[in-house]
């Protein structure tokens, strides 16, 4: 936990020197889901002469909200509190795995939605050991939530993880947006639990105030945060209009 | 964790046996908030001919959705993984006190709202200690809300709260809708993250359905689950035509 912190103004810096490597000086759009939008938005005012388009999918607005802020810190809690964490200084063995579980079902789970859980349904896991009999028995839901907690967990690294909760919390565009020259497009899902339409409207609102072009364009869905991701099909028409503008 | 599970039938059958010996046969109305919607909603099946009518205030419907429920599973992890909880033989002296800190931490944000966050503020906890410097820095809403989960989680027992937490997972009541004959007012709070209005507009439908008498009064607010107890001056006149219809 020695190494410094990063943010996504440190995110995007890097990426604009990947396009100056490869001699890249302008850019029809900048688009991006969730935590790909806040980059979007962030290379808009770091290098506003390049960027005439921002489409901002699913997006956290203009900074984190710190309702959301604070979802994320729930989700690094478990790795904190894990012993196996060892203050960062972990046996890459021997990671913190229970608490980087822990925070994958929280965020998982967020990433979800009503519908897609109800989907899961209230079965017991396993017939023959209902969850009224013991506290051992799971529910069919909650037992799915795990295996697929279980694939992820291990593929991810517990400081990583912290490091990147962190940049997304400091992200924060708001004293800078007269520095921009973007039109913005922001695609909430109706149904998102992570960074609800609200956030998308908001974000519109300032970008407004602030004289700048921004519209929103809602996804239909009832699969939560994940549909930003599977429901682009629905803003063909939009996306294409607002490219060639 | 030797004792039995229970359930929101068995809260219900002690609470009836007080009833008895106090010697009260009838009911005017059942009412509660939260879980205690669900204890109301109960009585009104277990014995129909004492509830005329059910008041469920911020409630989670006829039974616990999956994504509730899973929500409720995400609370309890933490308690499970802490060391000092010790499989639940843990010295009351030394209770997983980490462990009911994130449970409840998890419990109180999703019960407040993104306005109610948002008036915790975005700033540092400490201007001399900003979050942008170092991991161990926090913001401002992060730290009050610790301040809160420290004040309450030395009264909560995290055995308790585990078997709370498997009775209402155990909640529905959905199989018996046929015993009861009771009408049902539900009032749900239009920002609650914990059981939102959809829960209870479904649960009316649900009633409608089976061919009982069931209403739906919102309670506007801001403040999230917890605008449930605070707005229930708004239901005035709604429930004095409810209470002596």
């Amino acid at each position: 936990m020695d190494f410094p912190l990063v943010t996504v103004t440190d995110f995007v810096r890097l990426q604009k020197r990947l396009l100056d490597h490869l001699g890249i000086d302008r850019l029809v759009a900048v688009a991006g889901p969730s935590g790909g939008s806040a980059q979007a938005i962030q290379w808009s005012v770091e290098y506003p002469e390049m960027v005439p388009r921002v489409i901002a999918v699913i997006s956290p607005g203009l900074y984190i909200h710190p309702y959301a802020a604070a979802m994320m810190d729930c989700w690094t809690k478990p790795i904190l509190a894990d012993p196996a964490w060892n203050g960062g200084h972990y046996d890459v063995a021997k990671p913190p795995l229970e608490g980087m579980s822990q925070a994958l079902r929280l965020l998982t789970l967020t990433a979800l939605s009503y519908d897609v859980l109800g989907e899961f349904g209230y079965a017991p896991a396993d017939e023959a050991r209902h969850p009224a009999d013991s506290l051992a028995h799971e529910f069919k839901a909650d037992a799915m939530l795990s295996e697929i907690v279980q694939a992820r967990a291990p593929a991810l690294d517990a400081n990583s993880f912290i490091y990147m909760v962190r940049a997304f919390k400091l992200y924060d565009v708001r004293d800078r947006l007269h520095q921009s020259m973007a039109r913005y497009l922001f695609m909430p899902v109706e149904s998102d639990l992570v960074f609800p339409p609200h956030l998308s409207a908001t974000a519109v609102e300032m970008l407004r105030a602030a004289g700048l072009d921004a519209e929103l364009f809602m996804l239909k869905g009832n699969g939560g945060h994940l549909d930003g991701l599977t429901q682009m099909d629905q803003a063909r028409s939009v996306l294409c209009a607002f490219l060639v503008n």
